[in-house]
């Protein structure tokens, strides 16, 4: 059970506060680029990382932070510059910039985790996030979800914060949570950050499979543009605030794993429906899969099609682009066997039988959110997916900004 | 020995004659749509075909003509519909426009191979096609050749035909070529056709292997999109008509392949240069790979990454988004260790040591053709690879256009 929280954020949940500021980082503008996470109860905490071999500087003193700490306390972001491929010389500032953090909260300096996002290969301006540092701490508050969230924007449009209330059977909980991300997006973690907080009581590695296994539902199974970032993970921190305990296969830790699998899917398809250029959010359920990872071959290649996405951008019924996106996706599949719709339409059935009303397929096709079901007649398994469609606008955005 | 024959075609090559005329499966425009090559010389013929598991009617036909015939006189071409996706009918309709052919021309069925290319999934116009194979017959002709390279055409903008005049140990032939794709091009055969004759006289084995080695060095290594179609082949057909004998591993052997080599690669760039929408084409060298494989994998993920594609179409020198790419690659490289140059301009030098001169980058990014070159500084094997920029004319043309 559990229940959206109007204007939620990661400070909904009991214990933590957090705040966004301006420190200069984006210069152009005045636009907040610096964001502090806080709890000064210790939290246990788990995350998942880019698989790209090229691993931002903050990302590795993070995943290493999260690997040896027992608890950390707080997370700070800055947006406008990714600190990556910037070498040792990187490096050093992004510890620097753990460091200050921990002195200015006056922890230690593992109880904190970092991230950056932004333009890769250029320095990190550390002067400017350092007297940031500064001016955000007397800053954090429990409204400070919202400005956070704002912070660690970059082509974003939308700001992505929500929360939850989890009604467990020993008691209430919150799950509260930020995120950017709109281009460069993939599976596995790409230019995507997520910071989750809930007042559970959880150990480390049983929050850990819990995330994981959200992970892999929603996060990745996105697709942007097809490109995978060098910073991105999502980060789930557990403060234990509610005096909630939730222990491994216990009924509480099923609705836990439901409402966390909630408000990832959430963040998800935020993600996707704030795509660069993006105009329409496409679900792809693929059905009658073989096995799952044939279900989820068939889907990401469908979802990583230009060809794919731009006919949707068109408003165009072009089922046999989806179809030839689903025979090049490397899958063992019989295209013969397979049948698909849009919403409830049937557009094709099984032998290559056309039954598709085009006036219909139109007007479903120009709807902002659509659903495509691509029936392979093959098995039992099958996967959701999200995709956006591929404008005119992704192409002038990523022409023009140094990412 | 090779030289380049002013306005070749597949024609330039003794024994071939083509035609290409309108017959009216481009429904809505008077451009050509029927193109027929005929050698008199029965050919040896072998050919290499899309990896989609979707194939086209007419492609499984050839494909099946081209293992079971011993020669073949005609290959005979309409572009505008692709006929798959079209069950058994469009089976049966590419049966009936294979026939037809052949009893026009007064050969064996077996004689004859068909192809198609347009839109998917629509029954192919068999009437006007019969009446087209009719009316083109009588035109065949030496000076066809660009006529039917014409014909084969659909979103390219530039006819593409060439010969090559080929200096052999034991005398002269010919290799001449017409080929058509600009959309859905990617490694293994993407929307893309090519014809090839030559008057030289080669056993099919020796001819297939020849054709494999020089399409894993072409078409196999470009890139607009990163989507394969579902009936694109290359044939290549040798009748002998020049006399010379061309054995496995002999001097002879070796000249040949090397031109054949050279006008598949011409035709490879001249493809990736004709992409939908694009403004460039960018050459992508990697070198000093731990194998080719890897280095194919490298270049591969760099040709199809959207973003680098966007910051080529914006002049921006993004050196780290095609590191990226690389990361995201699956490779197993050492960030650390890659350079990075812009046609001669270093960028980029191990540890992360970045060295751009960004006013002479700029320069280089604004030509039309800029050479790329990524050390992964990992080993001795390389590849080269050919890519396309991506400008909002691809994303408009793919609106607007049912493939």
């Amino acid at each position: 059970m559990y229940q959206f929280i109007k204007n939620g954020s990661v400070t909904s949940t009991k214990g933590f506060k957090a705040a966004g500021i301006h420190c200069g980082v984006k210069e152009k503008s005045k636009k907040l680029d610096l964001a502090l996470i806080y709890s000064a109860e210790p939290c246990t905490v788990v995350g998942t990382y880019t698989l790209n071999k090229v691993k931002a500087a903050p990302l590795l003193i993070s995943r290493d932070t999260v690997k040896k700490s027992k608890y950390v306390k707080a997370v700070v972001v800055n947006s406008g510059n990714a600190n990556a491929c910037t070498g040792e010389e990187g490096y050093l500032d992004a510890l620097d910039m753990q460091k200050k953090c921990a002195e200015g909260l006056n922890i230690r300096q593992h109880e904190v985790l970092i991230a950056s996002t932004g333009v890769i290969g250029q320095k990190l301006p550390l002067n400017k996030i350092i007297s940031g540092i500064d001016k955000i701490i007397p800053r954090l508050s429990i409204k400070g979800g919202i400005d956070a969230a704002n912070a660690i924007m970059t082509t974003d449009l939308k700001v992505k914060s929500y929360a939850l209330k989890v009604k467990l059977a020993s008691g209430n909980v919150t799950i509260g949570a930020i995120c950017k991300g709109s281009g460069m997006i993939m599976p596995n973690m790409a230019t995507m950050l997520a910071f989750i907080s809930t007042d559970a009581k959880i150990s480390k590695s049983v929050l850990y499979d819990i995330l994981l296994d959200s992970v892999k539902k929603s996060f990745n199974k996105i697709s942007v543009d097809g490109d995978t970032s060098t910073n991105d993970m999502v980060i789930l921190l557990a403060n234990g605030a509610s005096d909630i305990l939730i222990e491994k296969n216990s009924r509480d830790y099923n609705l836990f794993k439901d409402a966390l699998d909630v408000i990832c899917i959430k963040m998800a398809k935020s993600i996707v429906s704030d795509g660069e250029g993006a105009t329409k959010l496409i679900t792809i359920n693929v059905k009658h899969a073989k096995s799952e990872k044939e279900a989820d071959i068939v889907a990401k290649s469908i979802s990583n099609s230009p060809l794919v996405k731009t006919a949707f951008y068109g408003g165009d019924a072009n089922w046999g682009r989806i179809l030839s996106a689903a025979g090049q996706s490397g899958a063992d599949i019989d295209p013969a066997k397979v049948s698909i719709s849009f919403d409830k339409l049937p557009v094709l059935l099984p032998n290559y039988k056309l039954v598709i009303d085009e006036v219909k397929a139109a007007k479903i096709l120009a709807k902002p959110e659509i659903s495509v079901t691509i029936d392979l007649g093959n098995g039992l398994k099958e996967s959701t997916w999200w995709m956006c469609d591929l404008s005119e606008d992704y192409v002038k955005i990523n022409a023009n900004y140094r990412t």
